[in-house]
């Protein structure tokens, strides 16, 4: 089930269509790309929750430009996700294309943690660092959750 | 369509350091990132070359879209080289680690050239994007011929 205003709406937001299966030649071009840009935010994502769990040194500078690829990233892989591209190497649930408004909504929840996260990383403010990587923390793992195989 | 990804500051980047070791665990997590992180720069120069070759339209935002997510990309392998993460996964030849000064020349040549194709994405001259792009492509080849087997 679409809905047009909806996925209008998320368009402007995320400013990339969410579904664009054009972009990629072959569905294993779209599972190597999301898997790609998932892979990059992971480390950036890891390396601030090392700053925020206390094993790393808080260095501003370090933060935001983790940040600023984190958000970079947050931004991509939603027009990865064609039909069929449900690939024996992809951990992706078949409900994500059952669910497409949930799971554009998950990724929307998503985008919007990590601008909060963006906000904070520029304020130098380690507690709202904290609070907002907790956000985006849940926001990732209610997604995996739900969509991701483990 | 707006494109918010063009306007994500790069410059907080420019301050990782080109070698740090430190950041990765284990080498292997060095080498999946630098992997990602030039997949993902392979998939948005996928895109600008279309462009350029005439088989997609020109499309100023998307083009500056594409030419953010290449600069950004542009800046974080560098440090995911470390010694002894020439793994039988990795195409990197063991010249690049013998000839550290060479390679990070030519890292930095790739990312001039880029600086240069994202004015050129800016200010929606094709014939410009045209150019820089080659610039791009010449200095990725220079460092696969050296550095990468095929």
């Amino acid at each position: 089930m679409r809905h047009p205003i909806a996925s209008i709406a998320l368009t402007t937001l995320i400013a990339i269509p969410f579904s664009a299966q054009a972009q990629f030649a072959k569905v294993e071009d779209a599972v190597k790309y999301r898997q790609s840009v998932f892979s990059v935010m992971g480390t950036h994502m890891g390396r601030v929750g090392a700053v925020v769990k206390g094993e790393r040194p808080y260095d501003k500078a370090a933060v935001e430009g983790d940040v600023a690829v984190i958000e970079m990233m947050s931004k991509l892989p939603w027009s990865a996700f064609p039909q069929g591209s449900d690939l024996q190497n992809s951990k992706a649930k078949p409900e994500l294309w059952k669910e497409q408004d949930k799971f554009k909504a998950a990724a929307e929840k998503m985008q919007q943690e990590v601008a909060k996260l963006s906000t904070a990383s520029k304020s130098g403010d380690l507690n709202a660092i904290k609070s907002a990587f907790g956000g985006v923390g849940q926001s990732c793992k209610n997604c995996h959750d739900n969509y991701r195989n483990k």
